[in-house]
């Protein structure tokens, strides 16, 4: 059986179904999930350790819980814990041998046990309640994340469950979701949680049980919010920015709402567990307005990156088009949160532009989150770092562009551990026709009643070569493959023959009686490009960005001539982009060279800005060219995989460069 | 004598002095200060019963002030009374007859006697910790805003003594300094406040009552930050952002600083505070700190409005060019503190510089933080609102783009009031030479052992009538008139024959001989203009804003079009640009019209992102123009003074507009 958390009900009402068995066994993927496992997931004990998390589960499970002090800042602390017991299932579950193997797995057996024994009589388990007063539980709804935490304790006995056929963890899981159950609905406690992440935890653990209270719960809450129960929320003691509604996801119910709004992650969360309600009961309304949410986020708040959400101001999306390269939030988790709920859209409506947005934002704004070396972390992911940007300077801030250890708030950590190992799952789909590839990853893959394997360097090489190993012999079954949304050009062959079907919407289906071991095989063409914002996106008017296939590159500074400084340049429209790979640098990435021009700002005095423009009193004062920059020579620039920035020592990085001629 | 918070002592290390005597008589501040005194300070004594301040201090003064609920969500409410003390006091010193004037004192006296009454025996009066525990007091230096408060309290006593001469409130500012002094310094208590402002009161306290005491505790306070008294400062139990010490101007020494940083009215504030000492210690080394530091903002960190501060997150500075307009946080309290700044800058090195960016911080990014009518507040002033800005719609929060009564955390209103009730200290100075004009209102200035009276339509006339009623007789004396930075053509005569003299680093010096009743006349050039920004400035690259004299202009969508959408146009740089003054728009304003180009943009599907440019992967797609946009027709657009937006209903706005050929 798969090995991901999405495993529908008999009955589910989606256009697809995830694929019955996924691997990967090779390529960037398969690179990043071996660092994911070998590094991050291994230390995590070390690290939940050293932040308090798991001394708060022993003082939880110890004889006075309630006099004990709470270790750390954040009630929701425990999460970090459930999400690594996930990651680290997952894991488990895409199997492995030797002393690692065990040593992970009796790490996973050690953190539940102490999660079972933190869980009081009544079911109920956050240990920053338990070692507080018991009168404050399922009392501060806003701040309290007590609904939070017991998803991400239902998420992890459910992938715990999978990978290891135990029942300790869901037999936890299931008391809390009893007690939550219990204690939530109409006629009772009808406020909802301040931070989503219960309503899709409940689905899933309706699956994985078959107890349809979770998946009613589930739909409770999804269409609870919006209706006020905790409104603008308390009042705070410091003058800054006060959460209202939007942050809170009670602004509107979800099946009115016509733009995503407030926090990314709460938004997104609960979006992805709305799709899951959608899938399992069918419901057409709630559909077409995950559709129309999906395609406000997509169109208008969506970095180039695929990450979301514009504001460091309460980690919260902009207005349409608000989207500064700089101040770019675009938290690690919400880029998770995203891809949590694009594939869940792919699912339920089969379309393939969910897809392409989920491969944009897993190769850039996801893998951005984590360093190369599996060891240090990014919680926010900007666009551009200026040679002169203070908050490199704090490593201490979490949401500084410095790559840190852990983070005082570490919801990304254990986040990005858990989406790499539970990747497989996001590769392929299947329904009634065939198989469908969705991301490409050299692996293994059944679905649709068939299995094919994936052979590709991707996304340094287009060549993506799938053998047909199973596929019904009596009838027609079809294979479709994915054409990226940025592929403006691709061959197909089958048995090295071109075929004769070009995409329709994003899908090349490949319908035919297959011979066992056939080969198909898809070269996409990843000439580097020039992209360009719609002309709406202010933060980045007059500039492009370097993509090559799904990988959207960066200007950083350690790889420019020494002294340009990237604040300072234009990029040259005319200019051969040129690709070459370099196994040596970065974990091996294919970088980008050009030429960009240089410019000094002629600027006479203290005020930055000069009359200009051709208007009646506009202008150019003598002796300053127009434009007010003179242009120097130009120079060579090398661009790498965005994903790769932030590993060396700290600089400027730009992905977005303005184009000559220059119209500041 | 002059009205204002500076009356340097004699031996005060300045180049220039205020003005000895300046009253304001008509015009466009004269309007401003109507409104100001006729019904913002007027509505001040209901605004803060209505908000629980003058609850607090019956409270503080009853007699179990411990067990009284304090009101009011921030321990620094007091303040609010404090300045508007101090703005009523400068409005009484104005002068000014008629029961409106009577109503005023008797306010000014009640809430007077209401802080005097609130007073502790020892001198301490904050009511937030006097209704709490005493042993708050003095210990949480971050939050706890006391010597912020006991600032606000001095400068209120400072301008109610000069406005009646009564030494009432004085003794108790003196009581409550005299308190501090024997509480913090060197072997006493060594932290700072988180808040600074008690600075530059001390300064004002030394020069009212002569006892030095309060400089060289001033000078302390100012030179005891940034040895790290105060750090990082608490945790929070939020997941947001969490202040450090450049929040708290902890993090470097004054002297020492190469760039405003941190909590924008904080930095500025200190930097006033630090500029007071320098004037009476005539401390070089700092004086060249504050200049290096005033360089740094106004360069790299100044919007075109003369705003500052630019993120919402931490209400704080950006990186170097980081302007964006529309999340310009540019706070109006700090618009007022850079003109305290600025102000004191000008008049320690007489560079009329300073005075420029006084004038453009007062027609723009000041002026605009109050309605037309006095009534209604911005807290923040952006540069651009977008049509769909969810902002507009929570009319609730301190920070939206929408005009409130009042705010929740009110330190803005009362801060206008008291600059407006000022105003006429900003306007001219003098030194052993002459006389130095450096804004343009109609009325009458003292300063240099010389007199003159201006009459000018100023900002919306060029012309600038100046008679010199008193001059000695027996030598020469200059008249210096400022040029601002801005006026690329000018003209002036003396008696009616053009003058020969230039103006040499923006002052125009007329010395000679004068006859009493003799005329100058400036004449500067109002065309209106386009104006350009530093090509280093992301947020607002290919735009141009339009500006005519000292004042930005904006478009708003009243003054549109029907069904123009100001998100989709671009200015025409060939189109004239057209002044016309209309006296029945929002209190009579000089509007500018110009032609713009609509734009529909061309993009299939569901990604704002294109292929574009002309690199080797680029090129256009075909059947989509280059750019992605179609032109439409040009349609006529009407831009009106930045200062007066947001007074009609709530709508699209930008300052910043992009310039054909959008190259987005």
């Amino acid at each position: 059986m798969s090995t991901g958390p999405i495993r529908l009900s008999q009955g589910a009402h989606t256009a697809l179904r995830p694929a019955t068995a996924a691997r990967i066994t090779g390529g960037f993927w398969a690179a990043r999930r071996r660092v994911n496992a070998e590094v991050s997931v291994s230390q995590g004990p070390d690290r939940l350790e050293r932040a308090g998390n798991l001394a708060n589960l022993r003082a939880a499970a110890g004889p006075a819980p309630a006099e004990s002090g709470f270790r750390g800042d954040f009630p929701f602390q425990d999460s970090d814990v459930h999400k690594w017991l996930e990651a680290a299932s997952w894991q488990l579950a895409a199997g492995g041998e030797g002393p690692a193997e065990d040593e992970l797995a009796w790490q996973v057996e050690r953190l539940t046990g102490l999660v079972a024994a933190a869980q009081a009589e009544d079911g109920y388990l956050q240990t920053y309640y338990q070692l507080g007063p018991d009168a404050r539980r399922w009392a501060e709804p806003h701040w309290g994340h007590e609904l939070y935490c017991a998803g991400h304790l239902l998420q992890a006995a459910v992938a715990h469950h999978r990978a290891t056929g135990a029942d300790g963890l869901l037999d936890v899981a299931v008391r809390c979701a009893d007690l939550v159950d219990a204690t939530f609905g109409p006629g009772k406690n009808e406020t909802v949680c301040g931070h989503p992440e219960m309503e899709t935890a409940l689905v899933e653990l309706y699956r994985e049980t078959g107890e349809r209270r979770y998946l009613d719960l589930a739909g409770y809450f999804v269409d609870r919010r919006g209706q006020g129960s905790l409104g603008d929320g308390p009042a705070e003691g410091s003058p800054g920015p006060r959460p209202g509604a939007p942050y809170w996801q009670d602004h509107i119910p979800v099946r009115e709402a016509t733009a995503v709004a407030g926090h990314a992650v709460r938004q997104l969360y609960l979006l992805a567990g709305a799709a899951d309600v959608a899938a399992e009961t069918g419901d057409a309304g709630l559909r077409d307005a995950l559709v129309r949410l999906w395609e406000d986020m997509a169109t208008t708040k969506t970095y180039l990156t695929g990450g979301v959400g514009s504001r460091h101001e309460l980690e919260s999306f902009g207005d349409a088009y608000e989207l500064p390269p700089d101040r770019a939030y675009a938290e690690t988790c919400a880029a998770i949160a995203a891809i949590h709920f694009g594939w869940r859209m792919a699912l339920l409506t089969g379309e393939a532009r969910y897809s392409d947005l989920v491969e944009r934002t897993l190769f850039n704004g996801f893998a951005s989150g984590v360093s190369i070396d599996g060891e240090r972390w990014l919680y926010v992911n900007p666009l551009q770092v200026r040679q002169d940007d203070e908050s490199r300077k704090d490593a201490t801030s979490d949401r500084s562009a410095h790559r840190t250890p852990w983070f005082r708030c570490a919801c990304c950590p254990p986040n990005v551990m858990r989406l790499l190992a539970s990747l497989p799952h996001y590769m392929a789909s299947g329904d009634a026709q065939g198989l469908q590839l969705h991301q490409y990853a050299s692996g293994s893959y059944e679905a649709g009643g068939g299995a094919v394997r994936v052979g590709t360097g991707y996304p340094w090489e287009g060549r993506i070569a799938v053998v047909v190993d199973t596929a019904p012999q009596d009838t027609d079954w079809t294979l479709s493959l994915r054409i990226p949304h940025w592929a403006t050009a691709y061959e197909a062959t089958v048995g090295g023959e071109p075929v004769a079907e070009r995409a329709q919407n994003g899908w090349l289906r490949l319908r035919r009686r297959w011979r066992p071991g056939e080969t198909v095989v898809l070269s996409l063409s990843l000439d580097p490009r020039l992209t360009r914002p719609d002309p709406r996106a202010d933060g980045v008017r007059g500039c492009a960005a370097i993509e090559r296939g799904p990988l959207v590159y960066c200007l950083e500074q350690p790889d420019q001539p020494a002294g340009l400084r990237l604040d300072d340049i234009a990029l040259d429209p005319d200019a051969t982009l040129s690709a070459e790979h370099r196994p040596e640098l970065l974990g091996g990435v294919t970088v980008i060279t050009s030429l960009a021009l240089r410019h000094a700002v002629a600027r006479d005095g203290w005020w930055p800005y000069r009359d200009g423009g051709a208007g009646s009193g506009g202008g150019t004062r003598p002796g300053v060219e127009a434009g007010g920059v003179e242009a120097l020579d130009p120079v060579p620039v090398t661009a790498i995989p965005y994903y790769a920035w932030a590993n060396r020592e700290p600089g400027a990085m730009r992905v977005w460069t303005p184009l000559q001629p220059l119209t500041g």
